[in-house]
């Protein structure tokens, strides 16, 4: 982890220098641990006192902050210091991990008739099927596996042990995480005397560019036609999307989302952890819908949408569910003493 | 995908052809979008309107709604046209997807001491371990690995990158999707001054015959006895069966779901994706579990049961939950009222 | 499956034996099916009608249970039955299960310049990446891969199929079960123009010792610095612990739990099944948290809390959500109830 100039941060990313362009900058750190061999940046106005108290070497700064922070510092002014920390992840990340040598390792397995792009780096025990097609610069960690007829665009990046079955499509400059599954059947079953007969599932999985897939999420293949993630699409890890959904671009999901199958979820929805999404069911663009929230029914307004039991100490819990298991019968009550009290 | 002709399918399938058998299928879609190239089918008496204005070249429906398909159509007729479609996707499946040839794929490592039935394929980077048993035409995907002792019966198919611990059994027909772990240990831990001490798991997992098991779903292995799911049962994507649970036949369930240990889960039961079930407790055959609900105690009684908080706009919620915290205290004030009613 | 005689237990394991040291025991079973041939125990008194009725050969039991006992059965008689329980399945697995002989299987990959120890066990097909280091006695399953420059300390058991990205380190005595991914990237964006720029996580993992972690359980690596789990952390299957979490020491988390970035969570904290909780918060030493519950808030202070929609038939919750929908309006009514009764 050798150092750099703050300059060349600067030169790569652009932003105003306020300080010393040789300075040596060891990390990036958060503002409440930065030395000063790091950088550091701010966002949000509220947090100016922990600005003020930095011992930062340098920040990342809005022009409206600037005044706050301390007169000793270097700073880098932006007009979205997150947006600029992101990029500078980015560019540190790519200095850190240099992309391992083009090429297929030894213990892959690539059938005779796929295509891997001679720029691609294929890694260990990673298995490429019939037909399937890596676009440039892909990465595939160890023990991915891309399924028969399947396509990975270019500059994708595939950590280890990712696995996409057959007869799906990913776009370009993609990231999923390690034990992401794409294209497992769809949960299709059809009643017949007290048992469920299997309804193979033939659509297939179609990702767009740019999006990213967390680990152990699955994106279930379609029953028919195809599950669709469009461009730009957030995934955190554990979600399942079932078959047939239709994901809007740039929509983003935290962690352990399900959503049942042949929903469709606009652009730009933003949902919270854990949140459940009905199926056959619609959410229009725009939508936020909070964390551990159920939803049951189409949500065609825009707006923000919640359904969680408030958390208590366990005894009062106790007497409020209890009574909420009455709560119609409360109402009822109710309705009585205001009859009564008209009568009056 | 070449195209088939009806009359195939009807020869294959069975329902009454009113149509011509030469009749080019290219494709089975939806009501809603299947063209003239393609075969739909029609399940519901309130998707008639759909029914009479669909585009496709030829529809399966039953004796009660012939008379609203288009009279230009080719019908296939049959009392149940759900099942059939679930049928016709399997023959259509078989056709698409022809079996890989019969074999250890060079890549694989089988143990010495293993057995792999002739007619069974073994897939690239597939590992079979010592006295591990393959049935007849089994298929294990690639990066699939089947523990010491364990058995995979005749005509299972394990989708790549399936994890079967050691000393399982798992029957026959059986489709398992990718990143599913049957057998890990289940979790067993007895404090002990602060901290916790490892019981290990003991049992293993016994699972029947005609059993799905969806992508990343987890069944833990027994701890003294086995975790044990009977014929017929259907699990979705991302579901986690605790050890000692015991499972009905034909019981579904979809994805997300969660059941703690030693559960006893009747015959035929329902659970809609993301319940939760509590450890230690009973559900009778044929109960019905709604989606997102937690089940804190037996259900002993068949019926259908829920626990879902209402989703709202979050002004709205927040000020209900305000009010759930403080219910019981209503419920109070309500009898003080009703108590002061009745001394007027 | 051959048999012990009690005395090797005892011997082993301690405690007070009352009965034959020759008594032959071939298996390890539950208090209500243990039959002659098995060792039970028993932990608490309220089983004591199960223990009068037990056709155990042999029963572990707490002095105060002692006269519950059937005359004629062998006893060991210990302080704590349920901890001699978890030690007497360790030392019985022990036998079962062999420690595989030492080496590097011939399928696995080690990359030149990792370290691995001589008593380590590499299984098929592993995979440890460049600058990983394997310590003494690590067994590495089938399938597992080890990031670059990630450790393993001694004695640590990875189950086939875990993954470790690079840049973690895994302290001793741990067991991950199959399916488990460390160091997974956070999910880390930053909004710009109606799309997200992703924020590279530079941090990674570090896991203390006597570590366990379930089938499918996620551990994120950090934005900046790295996501801790201190010694003698045990997280059950399917889990999903965001970037930047600190977990504390002896804390226990039951199946499908998620933890949202930057949270953390005190020693000895008890998280019940499928709870979620929110990002950036705190939860102190001590604390329990009920399954399925989510946790909006810190919680500072020990005690047990609990958010759970009380589940009910069907037609009964319905009437209860509909009018909790309105609960805000109901408590308006009963002030004004209570307005009118105060005039009077």
């Amino acid at each position: 982890m050798n150092s750099v100039r703050l300059g060349e941060i600067v030169a790569a990313l652009g932003g105003e220098l306020r300080g010393d362009p040789a300075q040596a900058i060891a990390r990036i750190a958060p503002l409440e641990t930065a030395g000063g061999d790091a950088i550091t940046f701010v966002a949000q106005a509220k947090l100016r006192t922990l600005l003020e108290a930095s011992q930062a070497g340098a920040i990342v700064v809005a022009p409206s902050l600037v005044a706050a922070a301390p007169n000793d510092r270097s700073l880098v002014v932006t007009d979205d210091p997150y947006l600029y920390f992101a990029r500078l992840t980015q560019w540190w990340a790519q200095r850190l991990r240099p992309v391992p040598p083009a090429g297929v390792h030894p213990s892959a397995y690539v059938a005779p008739d796929a295509q891997v792009a001679a720029s691609a780096v294929i890694g260990p025990m990673a298995v490429v099927e019939s037909g399937a097609v890596i676009g440039e610069r892909v990465q595939l960690g160890a023990h991915c596996v891309v399924g028969a007829g399947s396509r990975v665009g270019a500059d994708s990046v595939m950590h280890p042990r990712v696995t996409i079955a057959a007869g799906c499509s990913v776009g370009e400059r993609c990231v999923f995480q390690s034990g992401a599954v794409i294209g497992a059947d769809g949960f299709g079953i059809a009643p017949t005397q007290g048992r469920w007969e299997r309804i193979e599932q033939l659509g297939g999985v179609r990702i767009g560019n740019d999006v990213d897939i967390g680990a152990n999420t699955c994106v279930d293949r379609g029953a028919l036609e195809d599950t669709v993630l469009e461009d730009g699409v957030k995934l955190d890890n554990q979600i399942q999307i079932g078959h047939n959904c239709h994901i809007g671009a740039h929509t983003v999901m935290a962690a352990c989302v399900g959503i049942a199958g042949s929903t469709k979820v606009g652009r730009n929805v933003m949902i919270g952890g854990a949140a459940m999404i009905q199926g056959h069911i619609e959410i229009v663009d725009g939508v936020t819908v909070s964390a551990s929230t159920m939803v049951m029914h189409s949500l065609r307004k825009k707006g923000v949408y919640t359904a969680i039991f408030p958390v208590d100490e366990h005894a009062s819990w106790e007497k409020n569910a209890v009574t909420l298991r009455n709560l119609y019968a409360l109402r009822e009550r109710v309705r009585a003493l205001e009859k009564a009290q008209k009568k009056e």
